[in-house]
């Protein structure tokens, strides 16, 4: 299948490295081939071209809407831009392959599903950090009761890139969709949901820490995202929560955490080490309990696809990797899509929820929400 | 200066040990002399007496009160009979010292305090964490803008004694002053503001997880108190935050753990490692910055009381010994009392708007409560 | 320019991805076709294309060297093979990229370098653990006095792969060559002297702790290799130090660590983690020292090849990749050759050198050794 | 029973906390009553006597010896001093309880252990590492069999007290006695034979890295005594190991750690938290294993004594307190003494092993050395 990009910035350049790899690490049932390099202008089309080794090259995105050889869409453009682009590319019946988050307002991301599921298009939104053999290892765990009855949940997502209160206003500071909770907390609710299930309500409180940031023209601009938001979450299976983003926490590159508290065990994980996951089992002896450390390895599968033995670890691009490994066999009906438009609307709901109760002071139910 | 001792359970113990080791480790102004043991019974009372070395025993407390001797009356009494015992103690000129929580009900702390004070005796409540050397090195790298402006703060004490569904209906399970909030997440808030100042406005959810347990009659028991509480936690000096209490978090023994992010640095401790503080330096150069694992040695007072060598540690005892130190210059005049009954009122008072802020779903005013 | 890749196992494979990834990632000097995959037999080459994505496959691993479209032949066949197609390789004038160890024997590996310095032809051995953007900063913060003067060094490369006393006799059990220190105390050797420089004296001690093992005819064999190795190392910049050797060591899956201290600063590192360095700074103010963690980041090159932000991590096969985009620079003339069939050779001598001081007793020169 | 106290340095005020502590937390056959205080002169024993609360003082540490009322000598003085002070001790019919060093050569410290042996008196000499509850699980986790067959053992004492080049030089540079080996290795040895039994052979290599330092007067003085040692260690039991004494280990406070691998578990442990031991547990399921970080609590006796809670852990003085428990019940004949002169001796044996071994290169036997 041919693969037409949109973007070529961070973004752009990982999931060029994830084709890349899922080609030679899984066994998929499609192949892929990386078709047509589409960016703001021709100009730097035509480097990401030449760069990431793409047969064609253009500056407007429509061209590969109108191809009618390519069959997925890979929108890694500006968030503002994906609605427009994901329409065009289902309505012209391609598969869809969109980063987060999938789009400014969460009725743009529902509009998007609907139009996804009613052209019959298969739809991935990039959330990979839920795409790591640790993770699933969590989930089953808590899936087949090895931990018990879930009694609690803390998650975190915690970076430092907007922490200098010097920095420039970005794109980031647009009330349209920015803001840490949209920015970040959307990781942490992903793996919050992934992990135990749906969240029912929540309550959330946003703060804005530096109030006014210069912009590239050099004016002072008001700031009224977000910069640490805090929320309370009810998941349906009765665990209670919490759940923190913030992109001013000094020091802090990839604090994507979680404890999972059961009756019978519990575990706890950092993406700052995300090939390890820390165990406790209420069931071991007396005196020699412990949480251990687990380390990603054959066992966890696909982890055996990039390396036979344990202990030798995969890397951040290879997450990706697995994402497109992912969407291969949804679009080739082996499983149904890992983390579809509508998986990515429902990220985008909870973080509206989560602003309203900011906003309003109080708690938003969040269980039926489509 | 003659103690008499109240109760010879854990804390009772805890508080002989320190008063043991304080008088060897301190060049204290006040000298202590552990006079006399009370407990629910002679019985009782003989045996602590025995074991702890102390001149006598009595099976009424109020012994100690009427004893002119008595200087300083240590209350390690169950909680609802700390205020009678304290107030007793407090219009017979004696000085105070009295485990946590202060009492039941934060207006019978502050009655409590507010008779101390008017009594002018000396008085501390047992917020023992407090006094690591680790904690003091936190508040002052803080205070003297080593992290620069405070931005967030994450708090939380968590243990896993009731997480068991079939353990059965204890006294902390008792409505009055009972519940993971009251219990352990007393100590988070205690920390909270020694760390960052006052706390402003909180929100609160707390959550009962196992709603029925067998007393020691055999009788099933409503549990209305929470086994988890989350709690938003506004300062004063502009940091916004979270704090928790649990004490169904399976497989944690004390995770009595904060985090505090600075525009110019951050912090992180467990308390699991008490002898540890992780610092990031925001001005280390770019590309060598990494949290720094700072170990408690002589740099780090009272630390070199108890040992001349860096990495050798000291233990909870250690730590009462210190609040017994702080004590005696207190009761010698030398500094303002470290934890005292005000003090002890102030987190009863944190605790109960938290509670009515979860009750009533609304944000409580913590600024100004006396 | 075409390669040819003799071998499909777990290495063969890590060098297809590494291929792979690192056309994506380096803006190489050359590009790299992956052209004629050989196997042991037809079938098995032919399956590897298929996975691979070769164009051709071949059962003789002659038809590469002959075939003058072929400019690096790429070889992951068992070691005793290696000496063999190296040297039909470099006859051919083709550049030779070969698994680690290089040879069975130091001499056959001196005689390899020899050929290819002789030829002029480009040469590369698989240890990749260098390839580490980490263990990059280390040795520059070694090599620029960041540490002072150099005291000491602890290595070690331990795993369990070996652990299992019912575990078979394998290739690697073969004293032609086999053994802990000669298939993992290698790596060790190669980090300290990597870091430090040259080793000048070494003693050692190995051990058979498994002494028989049955084969895979269901015969008991005679384990005469080493499961576990110490030896002492004296380093020609002064330094002392001890590596270690051991696929024995029950739980461990990656400990390839190392520790050095110098009169100015210290650093800490494990494989387990590989992207993070702890480093001690000995200039910290008092009271604020610690081992900080440094994580990597696009500070150290080039992890910002493969993703612009700090804390995402790579992964073992993006090891591979830098050890390609180094081998096709050195092939481009732009760098010298980062661990050539010389460097190979070293390790072989240093393996031997450490075999004999442990056979005979005695300390063994390493200082001169070509 | 009273004791006398020589030397109020470091290890006497840790003594004397000892004995404060173990009064209080352990319920023993015998009650000490700290009587006379002795040092260098009058004047020093005089202030010791107040600080620690003895009744009388000496500059003379024969009137303790001569006084019938002490029961037992505790020594705490100058190495080269603890000889005469113990035979004066034994011969005087007084248990001795000795810092360590015992001596400052093994034969002295055999004439001492076999002249208290003789005398019938008890003795203790300060091992306090070997009291800690996680020291004695690691023990009886080995004994059992709970690792299998016991393969390798790692051991190391490293610390950073000699790690400045212009640091002076001190009685710990006197080759009579002095060098990192004597001064901490001892504590590393220790440790190897109270886990895994006798060590049957030794190699060692010492190196000495500060080749000058500066004394007192202000002269530069030749150091001849190890600054580094690494050695080789067969166990009886058939394990291999490696042990290292550092004092130059810049950022080391306190690296007192071992990891020892067995057919079917493995543990490590280090001072620096050593209320934690590591535990891998080879029968864990696959893909759940992993190193646990087991704390220590009341099922890890004494830990009880000195707190009902886990997670609250016992700090360095505890362990003092430990030692003197242990050391009263053997004086009551409840259990043998936990380390006596003749344990003393056979770690004094083992140092002077490995120096021979190193100046001779020449592995020592060190099965029978009485």
């Amino acid at each position: 299948m041919k693969v037409g990009l949109i973007g070529s910035g961070f973004m752009g350049q990982a999931h060029v490295f994830g084709f890349a790899t899922a080609q030679r690490v899984f066994n998929m049932p499609i192949t892929f081939e990386m078709t047509t390099m589409a960016d703001a202008n021709l100009a730097m089309a035509e480097r990401a071209k030449e760069a990431f080794g793409f047969s064609k090259a253009t500056g407007d995105w429509r061209d590969l809407i109108n191809d009618p050889d390519i069959d997925i869409i890979d929108i890694t453009a500006p968030n503002a831009l994906h609605k427009e682009m994901a329409l065009a590319a289902i309505a012209a019946g391609k598969h869809v392959y969109c980063e987060k988050p999938l789009a400014v307002l969460a009725t743009d991301a529902l509009e998007m599903a609907k139009a996804a599921e009613a052209a019959g298009v298969k739809t991935q939104v990039g959330f990979n950090y839920l795409m790591n053999p640790m993770l699933s290892l969590a989930r089953e765990m808590i899936a087949s009761g090895k931990l018990g009855e879930i009694y609690s949940y803390r998650g975190v997502h915690a970076e430092d890139y907007m922490a200098d209160p010097n920095g420039p206003f970005t794109f980031r500071h647009d009330p349209a969709g920015g803001g840490a909770l949209a920015d970040i907390g959307s990781h942490a609710l992903a793996t919050a949901e992934y992990l135990l299930g749906p969240i029912v309500q929540v309550m959330g409180q946003s703060k804005t820490l530096i109030p006014r940031r210069r912009d590239r023209y050099g004016d002072m601009r008001d700031v009224t995202v977000d910069d640490v938001t805090h929320c309370f979450a009810e998941f349906s299976n009765g665990a209670t929560g919490s759940v923190e983003a913030n992109w001013c926490a000094t020091g802090r590159t990839m604090q994507h955490d979680f404890e999972v508290y059961g009756s019978k065990g519990s575990l706890y994980f950092s993406q700052e080490r995300f090939n390890e996951l820390y165990y406790f089992n209420g069931s071991d002896t007396a005196g020699l309990r412990g949480f251990r450390r687990i380390e990603a390895g054959p066992d966890h599968p696909p982890y055996g696809n990039f390396c036979v033995a344990p202990g030798h670890q995969i890397g951040f691009n290879d997450l990706k990797a697995i994402e497109i490994n992912g969407f291969a066999n949804a679009i080739a009906g082996n499983i149904s899509e890992p983390f579809n438009f509508r998986a990515g609307w429902r990220i985008q709901s909870l973080v509206e929820a989560i602003q309203k109760s900011s906003t309003e002071n109080i708690w938003v139910d969040t269980e039926v929400m489509a």
